[in-house]
């Protein structure tokens, strides 16, 4: 079965087609084949850049791609192209399956219709960046394509086994019960795939692994039995830790004081606070870490105070994690901080040899060179009873799996 | 020297009165003998009642009291009673000394002024419930006694120590310099006297203390050097733990979905999330956690729920002071809950063996049997690497040693 994972934006449309070829276990994360990928880029513009790469051949057109209907017809036409394309026909793509961010009361995986729709408008207030081009989106799709089912595979689906305990915030009762205010946590495509993926590098089923997707957004997430049992994020994909330009951990008590201070309204705060915060707000310079580490090394002192900040909320919900979980079988960290950035990786593991972490620092600064073709590679001492990792993630192959069980089993 | 420690509520007036023969170190806490302890309750009724205990004597006078100025003086004139008083003239008391709770910018020990007043009137958005009560009775009290000192000693005092990188929010910098939003952390009178207690215990000063201060409210601090290096409470007592009626952690970003479906303004949101949220709003029955515990025990499964979401909030800003020390030397439990609450102790430091923390079960079973004159007593397992102790708190000794210190020093 083939099927397209699409990452939208609001002005763009990424995507891979997966073909795959089983009964669609959730899990068999070997069995998805990426046969192409492809964008379109600055869609509603005069001139939109469509690009695709099927093996060696890529391909780029310049056109007018007023909507997401037309972006995703470019794509299939580049995907059918006669000499060089991956399929025969568009009608072989049985669905697009797409990493939804928040449903609210819906959080699982879902064959999109009205209730879908319906259920994530519910948080637009919530998710006011995410839900509301996705949904303007998945609408023009169904109307261009009726035949073709869009699967809506939610991020806080992974997190649905995290207990109630750690779930649920001391708020008025029925607030959490009419309003599905809880702790959903996010990224749960990627956490699910280093669940699935660290399982069968430690060779175990019941590993308790600690995943750091730390990146432009960045959660951590406590795995037991390849399940998440606590995540970092919240009701929002806003708390946590401090993002590129998002402020995470905050104190809504400290909002009257700013508003007063301000003059602004309590939606523009938490604008500013969605925008102006993380990296970007504590280093006052930029929310690209690359930038902010070469700033600190020379000597600029907010960027060094905002590369302190965010190692050191890693590492206060690392701790969380830990307790947890009793203690961590592993740590994996994976996202683009937590792939490349040999700094930020080593500092947060750093002096934990009395709770049984203990790194290699020559095997974390020379990681690179010692990665398999899946680009993972472990930075541990040999008596570190947690071991260290780095594995890339891959979102991609589980909302092609989770879209593959969704059409089977719907 | 004769000092007066005041525990200031809106319409109460409690006091222990100290006598202390020094040059005022902060840290001899063995040196502060208490002559006498009192209170006066309804002040504002036409009946408010006035209590003293000196020695075995102790008196109870009903009267109308009006202010915090008549009830100041109730007090001395009780204090001064000629055949069972504690002392022979009023002019004996040096300073009242106040555990302050918000003083913004200024955080420290000050002899109350203008500019003190000042600063906390800044902070009474950010302390709606405790800053202006303070300042109108403070006010009263300078114009009823014009040549005794008041001092007060902020909260936030012992937290200055803890550094910037686990201090500041990834915020908009102008808002943290200009607005003073950053985690300022409270309750430091009682984490300070873990923290001096538990290095005398220990027998080192340069011990890894996690204070764990569980009551009616909650906070813990990590303590290393006897200083504080982080702690749970944010830029307002609201956040970190759970309280008996309030929220702790909150997820900002939720708040407009909130005001969109209630309808309440932000005020009355928060207001709402700090009076009906906690233990009281998650169990949707008590804020009083040994009624919370009944109910659990008695099959109430949201007072379960509520003391579920207590003990995994503890644990989880455990393991982030865990990994802010590194591991620690001690565990101290104080506070009304800490003290008292056998369950919940068990339950925090349960199955987590793996990071060197062992509880003997027996010993935290029995403990109320084994504690010295000061109630104190350790639970931990002879292969716990970490100490386990439960300290009862003295904040009046700490305001005392304070007021004590601002005095021979200002």
């Amino acid at each position: 079965m083939l099927v397209l994972v699409a990452n939208l934006g609001s002005t763009s449309f990424k995507y891979r087609l997966f073909e795959m070829t089983d009964d669609g276990a959730i899990d068999d994360i070997q069995n998805a084949r990426c046969l192409a990928k492809g964008a379109v880029e600055r869609i509603g513009d005069a001139q939109s850049k469509c690009t695709v790469e099927i093996g060696d051949w890529s391909n780029e057109l310049t056109m007018s791609v007023p909507d997401h209907g037309v972006a995703v017809q470019a794509c299939l036409d580049q995907l059918t192209d006669p000499e060089n394309g991956a399929i025969e026909d568009a009608s072989q793509v049985a669905a697009i399956g797409f990493k939804a961010v928040h449903g609210g009361r819906l959080s699982g995986v879902f064959v999109v219709d009205d209730q879908v729709l319906d259920a994530m408008a519910e948080m637009n207030a919530a998710a006011p960046a995410h839900n509301p081009p996705y949904i303007a989106a998945m609408k023009t799709l169904q109307a261009r394509f009726p035949d073709l089912p869009l699967v809506a595979a939610f991020e806080t689906d992974f997190h649905q086994t995290i207990p109630a305990a750690r779930k649920e915030y001391a708020i008025p009762r029925q607030w959490a019960d009419e309003f599905h205010i809880r702790k959903w946590g996010f990224h749960g495509a990627s956490h699910r795939y280093i669940a699935f993926r660290s399982a069968e590098i430690l060779g175990r089923q019941d590993a308790r692994v600690i995943s750091c997707h730390l990146g432009g957004s960045s959660s951590i997430t406590a795995i037991e039995n390849r399940q998440s049992v606590q995540t970092t994020m919240g009701m929002t994909p806003q708390t946590g830790l401090p993002q590129n330009n998002r402020v995470g951990d905050f104190d809504p008590f400290a909002l009257p004081l700013i508003l007063q201070r301000t003059g602004l309204s309590l939606d523009e705060a938490l604008q500013e606070l969605a925008s102006k915060g993380g990296l970007l707000g504590l280093s006052n310079r930029s929310g690209d870490i690359r930038d902010v580490e070469q700033a600190a090394s020379e000597g600029d002192s907010q960027s060094q105070l905002a590369l302190d900040v965010f190692i050191e909320e890693i590492r206060r919900h690392l701790g969380g994690m830990l307790v947890a979980l009793g203690g961590a079988d592993a740590i994996v960290f994976t996202g683009g901080i937590g792939e490349n950035d040999t700094l930020v990786r080593g500092r947060v593991c750093a002096g934990l040899e009395q709770l049984g972490i203990v790194v290699d620092p020559a095997a974390n600064e020379g990681l690179r060179d010692r990665t398999n073709d899946l680009g993972e590679a472990s930075f541990h001492a040999g008596d570190s009873k947690t071991q260290l990792w780095v594995i890339p993630t891959n979102e991609e192959v589980i909302v092609a799996r989770q879209t593959l069980h969704a059409l089977k089993h719907s």
